[in-house]
């Protein structure tokens, strides 16, 4: 590789999949995006380490023992492998259906939510800025790699990404909403908001479609951002069948 | 205070609670355990802190401006509020509804659990050691306090556990589990086990009662360990109504 290696960059055209797991699901959807495998010398001989250096094998990418570099960069995060891989476009299937995150503010929050999306069969994630990089090696890490089977796209604004998918079922999620999450009949293709960790959805939201509350006790104020997606992805794939 | 505070130790006999909220319930719920409030300057007038000064008055416990001490000990942490708490023994319901936790890793994850059983109407949790330290100051973040409003208990094995407590209708979340969640009637009083983040629960879980499965798609090896059980407490309250 001709440059110097750096600690992730958000400005930076590439990225990093941090442990065996991840990289694996980057040479398996993403291998046109790898520019290089790193290996630590005494994960050699372990089976997921095997698995990555046959995938690398079979695609034609590089791989190296990097043990220096991986300790000066991951140290901290205690891995034995890393994918380098330069950043990607992506778009969202119009006919399919799309979470959309308002200003979503924490990597495993979003991580853990990509790899929820996958779990119930939603491939579509719009990110309404300003929000948390998707491609931040913490994000690829909490996703499980998850991420690299999933569409992201990056909008300024909820109205601009409405203005590219119109003409589909909204349901807003938030503390105030007026239906119930088990009395929606979701209609497709649709689209599910979520707002901010801490603050949830501006009350405007309600007007753009269904707005729907999860109903839990007054004991506390809101569920985490995580827990929500997925126990409304749930319900969306229980109530689809 | 007599003693000089520390960075938290999982041996001391005190913890902290960091922010405001955690604080707050800290002061509504667990009083008798705070040994005194510390506060930095430049919160004093902000409605949180506030809160917390006129429970301090309201119930006769000690609050000191500590800029010093908070800088010192929780810098990282960004917070104008910090309760000082002696740890507390909790003992579970015989009648009420339990989650076991089997060796839980991750304070992120508890916390994030505590908050959602309180969403939910669970108020014990059961944990198999090894595992965290509920009073870490992390879980206690996480949870944003509900902590405070949930009973933990230590055991030693899942034996220790239900040897205390026998004769309820057991329901083991796992992979290869012999019940999808959905078509499960659940019983009570019921003790709903989980296993550790990247282990899940080991195959003799599944004789100690009845084995229950998420389904997901097959594109994700499993769900984050506080996706599942937020989408089965969901679930059972759902049922339960």
């Amino acid at each position: 590789m001709e440059y110097k290696l750096k600690k992730y960059n958000k400005k930076a055209k590439y990225s990093y999949s941090l442990g065996t797991y991840p990289t694996i699901d980057l040479l398996k959807y993403r291998s046109e995006c790898v520019l290089k495998i790193l290996l630590k010398r005494e994960g050699v001989g372990s089976e997921g380490v095997d698995t990555v250096i046959s995938l690398c094998k079979q695609k034609g990418i590089d791989y190296e023992i990097q043990d220096r570099v991986i300790d000066r960069l991951f140290l901290k995060e205690n891995t034995y492998v890393v994918g380098v891989f330069e950043k990607y476009d992506m778009d969202l299937g119009r006919e399919k259906n799309h979470l959309v995150l308002v200003n979503p503010s924490n990597t495993g929050n979003v991580g853990t939510i990509i790899r929820t999306m996958l779990g119930f069969g939603f491939y579509d994630l719009s990110v309404i800025k300003p929000a948390v990089d998707i491609f931040d090696p913490m994000v690829v890490r909490a996703s499980m790699g998850s991420l690299f089977q999933v569409n992201v796209r990056y909008f300024e604004s909820y109205k601009d990404y409405s203005g590219c998918f119109a003409n589909r079922a909204v349901y807003a999620f938030m503390l105030g909403g007026k239906y119930e999450l088990n009395s929606v009949e979701f209609k497709t293709p649709c689209t599910l908001i979520f707002g901010n960790e801490s603050k949830g959805l501006d009350s405007e939201y309600s007007d753009l479609g269904n707005s729907v509350y999860i109903e839990h006790s007054s004991e506390i104020d809101s569920l985490n951002l995580s827990v929500a997606v997925g126990i409304v992805l749930n319900r969306f794939k229980s109530a689809a069948r």
